[in-house]
């Protein structure tokens, strides 16, 4: 099943994608479905209701507003490599706010005082199910589902300290979608797929999520040591190499551009930078 | 004025403090009345409700659920000494979320798998008014009021990776409380304010939020170029001097102790550490 969230008449609904259509569900949006019940797939898949056609329906994030975003830094090899870090004992973690989510065409507004801003393709995980010390082999039973992520990023400003999150969190940066893809649809902790990001047709990156370091059972399990994961949390599993800062000469956004992030199975973001604010 | 968020009958409120009695508040917490338009002020002042004796109450987080919960490292001279770092250009800004979070007189879950469990004193800023691009000569437009926060941190976790948030997350580790004090009742940007610490009766840390490095007006402004501060996100402005990482031997809290956090003029957090999950 793919569910996704959507803008419509001034709020938005949950809609589960039949076809070429979306049926709306009733619930305010996917965060709000999964929250709402351990049944909330039997439940997703028997609602009928108005049906919108695809190709017109405005996306918002998947999950606008996730208890907890979690962002794994440093899990390709790849990415390691080319940012100069060693390999880590530990999944990195770190934070965004919700603030910063935009949907799968929305458009990615690029701060106006940062002159880097990067492009990060990543698979996204969905948590289903509370957890807290969960073990690794039971740590998918928790997940409700995959979807995209391109968690763009302010170089300079992640740079500015020892800490990401100042270049991680610019408002309205981040798109999450088109669909949250239910987990049975996909080979299991979402592994084995082609991931792959492109600037204006050139392809930046391309990588297979079977080459995570810290793999998705891996990581909830780690991460539920720490907290309790509730629905509807988001897990941003990192990217592969070629991000422009790792590039010789190094490359970044730049307005009127195009960013498309794939995961092939689980959806396609397509977003134009624009600049903020001005 | 002196807001709490209160757990009574199943659920949590948000209440006027009068004298020796909490008035309830038809706001779900503080966060929700903040949250509940401009005016939030008088409206605080002017309702009458339920009436429980203070002593009583059983205080959650002030704001249980915010939006952001934007924390601030090396943010004193003394501490920024103590853990070997120079001084910072720009605030070293990090997340946690609000699983961690703690009311006022709540035992602290000491993590089973961290050894080093420490303690950060720090004045928490809640804040009133939605706002991007904040200029620093109104930030403190945007200021509710003030509360105390003990940054509690696992410092062996915290240092796993580059990233602090893996030790600065933990579930129910974080006291926020008892109250909100309004902005009016306290010097401007809550500066000058006696900061302060124990352990069992120790006095660990003792400072003044005079020597913020980067002080509420700068931090408001800044963050909020990056994202929008919307009513009751919390700031935690960072920790002096004193904390046990800092000291020769170094020192970490151990269950049964007691941690006794107070900002002069807002309040007194009073918190047992008890082992989580055992």
């Amino acid at each position: 099943m793919r569910l996704s969230t959507i803008r419509t008449a001034g709020r938005t609904a949950a809609a589960r994608q039949d076809g070429d259509e979306l049926v709306l569900l009733p619930y305010a949006d996917v965060g709000a479905l999964l929250a709402s019940g351990d049944d909330w797939l039997a439940r997703a898949a028997a609602v009928d209701g108005e049906r919108v056609p695809l190709a017109a329906a405005s996306l918002a994030p998947v999950i606008p507003y996730p208890n907890k975003i979690i962002c794994l830094g440093l899990n390709y090899a790849s990415h390691i490599k080319e940012m100069g870090r060693p390999t880590p004992r530990f999944p990195t973690l770190f934070a965004k706010y919700d603030g910063a989510l935009i949907g799968a065409r929305d458009e990615i507004r690029a701060p106006a005082v940062s002159d880097e801003l990067d492009w990060e393709a990543e698979l996204g995980v969905v948590i289903g199910r509370s957890g807290r010390d969960v073990p690794t082999d039971r740590a998918l039973d928790h997940v409700a589902g995959y979807t995209v992520v391109n968690d763009v990023t302010a170089r300079d400003w992640q740079h500015r300290t020892r800490e990401f999150l100042s270049g991680k969190t610019f408002e309205a940066t981040t798109p999450v979608g088109p669909a949250l893809v239910t987990a049975d649809e996909l080979p299991a902790g979402g592994s084995g797929l082609t991931i792959s990001c492109a600037v204006d047709g050139h392809t930046m990156q391309k990588s297979t999520t079977a080459d995570l370091l810290f793999d998705v059972a891996d990581i909830i399990a780690y991460v539920s040591v720490i907290i309790t994961l509730r629905p509807g949390d988001l897990i941003c599993t990192g990217t592969p190499g070629g991000v422009g800062a790792g590039r010789d000469p190094k490359v970044f956004l730049r307005p009127g551009q195009e960013l498309v992030t794939v995961v092939e199975g689980v959806g396609e973001l397509r977003n134009l930078v624009a600049t903020d604010g001005v």
